[in-house]
């Protein structure tokens, strides 16, 4: 039985309730950790993700047998504006490329071991375009919340979110503005390709949609119902249903981060069990981590979405679990260990 | 049938003739990038990887059936000098654990889906303390070397190499140092976890060993058969085997980096085939990357040898080598390319 969000406040009420990981967990593998085969914390941060799956998993040995990713997508009023080199169209198809298995995050999804759900949210219908309006009424937002929140499902060991939206990087910076202050300037990038006067022409949107809105951009939630998208939405809900599961999440790029981040701002510790797998290329992404004081796992110049930054990182995590589960201690190897 | 390296000449002849990539095989894989569905550029270092992985391989879709890990584990003479908090008996008792799949690579290679082996060179027998003498005589150091050369399987996609061998930071520091200029303070760093005291007592074993060498150490060879060991010469013939094969290379942290690092004085795009896979770290490895133009694939924060490193940026790899061959161009997927 998953809830039924008729408004903000649904959504509010969760925020002091949320659960925490599961503190003897942790500590039963950091103590595992110790007696292993190796000169301690010579993992470095494999360590740490075994530790950090633990106490999400709620077990001193952490296993990841169903790791899936979720891609939703979702088209965005603001278009309009030119803000991207590619038409609306390309999100539909994208969707059907995905179905297809021709795109770049299937490939990566055989290569980490993962089931991939690609959610188109809401029909794939545009948002309002937010330099003139709200992108969604109060209803179209929390359905599109409820729609990320219901794609989770209670088994899955890591969750791995992402988006496909022509324009979303608009809305994603528009939406850092909002919550974390500065301007356009500071948070539009190129997305998939803008030229110099394209990205000009993005600064000057997100900063027109900042005036627009102006004061109603405080409250977090208003601010993703206002400047955010149909797909961020969902990947709120989809990091929200995670948090109550204590299912460990691998956020992808930008647009993810800046989808999640409105939890981080509800709840003091409201991303703990959500990591940021990659550093995107695109330009705001550096900032956002910053301001959500996480270090990316992966900075390999990707700009994709498409969750493929956080499929890439899996096998990172696969590798942690492994050394956890699998090495020998100094003891039954018969290995001296320092004096 | 492989050289007999009778002298360094046998060596230093190899150097001039050093296959190239295949220049024809990347072209043709830069230009399939362009037609897949994503914008381009955005998969980031992937797109540089297959381009890579196609110029070695010679063939415009990479592929990586076979994936190799070769260990070479050796003793080292400079470790009555106090060099390390472990015992030198841990080399084959972490030899022993390697065949025990005990260790942290046995899980790494197969997380990593690589074939795994060991090679302790020259019997473990410890070379001679180089802050009084050479660590190798001539013979013995083209043997480590020969070792090394003829380990590697010629029909190899991918080599990842690594390393065993207390005491061995200490080699791969004065090694850089004598390669690279610079003393024992910009190169020492704590290995398998000196305190301050040992690392400062490391820095001074850094420091005797260029004075004791001095202006002998202007030869890279030399170099690495005076203050080096036998595992690193080993490397040294892998990574020189490796290139002559076009087979692709991906080195582990500071010791296999060091190791490496006379070719690429030796001949100017001697590193061309090998990659350094993850800044260790162990403090100098972020000098000696920045000294060879590399920048690392990861950086976790490891720093334990074995070839960790570069076992764990093997899904790296074959995440590139999956969204070369498997993803859909724009045409056959019906996605419209940007204006």
């Amino acid at each position: 039985m998953t809830p039924f969000f008729a408004d903000f406040d649904d959504l509010r009420r969760l925020m002091p309730g949320l659960p925490a990981a599961d503190p003897v967990a942790m500590a039963a593998a950091r103590a595992h950790q110790a007696v292993l085969t190796k000169p301690p914390g010579s993992l470095g941060r494999l360590e740490e993700l075994a530790v950090w799956l633990a106490g999400w998993q709620s077990r001193p040995v952490p296993a990841l047998q169903r790791v899936r990713i979720l891609v939703f997508a979702g088209n965005h009023g603001v278009v309009a504006q030119g803000v991207s080199p590619y038409p609306p169209e390309v999100t539909a198809q994208m969707v059907a490329n995905f179905a297809a298995g021709g795109a770049a995050i299937n490939q990566l999804a055989a290569v980490a071991g993962a089931e991939l759900q690609v959610v188109p949210v809401g029909d794939l219908l545009p948002t309002a375009d937010f330099t003139e309006a709200p992108a969604m009424d109060e209803l179209g937002f929390l359905r599109a919340v409820q729609t990320g929140f219901e794609a989770v499902a209670p088994d899955t060991d890591l969750l791995c979110l992402g988006e496909m939206g022509i324009g979303n990087t608009t809305a994603a910076a528009t939406l850092a503005a909002a919550l974390f202050g500065g301007d356009g300037r500071r948070w539009a990038g190129r997305g998939t390709g803008l030229d110099e006067a394209g990205l000009e022409r993005k600064i000057g949107v997100v900063d027109r949609a900042l005036r627009h809105h102006g004061q109603a951009l405080s409250d977090p939630l208003e601010a993703a119902r206002r400047v955010g998208g149909r797909e961020l939405a969902a990947m709120l809900g989809a990091v929200l249903r995670a948090r109550l599961e204590r299912i460990p999440v691998l956020l992808d790029g930008f647009v993810a981060t800046a989808a999640a981040s409105p939890l981080a701002l509800l709840a003091a510790d409201g991303l703990a069990h959500a990591l940021v797998s990659h550093r995107s290329a695109e330009a705001g992404h550096g900032a956002l981590v910053e301001a959500l004081g996480q270090v990316p796992l992966l900075d390999l110049g990707l700009r994709l979405g498409e969750a493929s930054g956080a499929a890439l990182a899996v096998p990172l995590l696969r590798a942690a679990c492994a050394c956890h589960a699998g090495m020998a201690s100094f003891d039954t190897a018969g290995v001296s260990n320092r004096a």
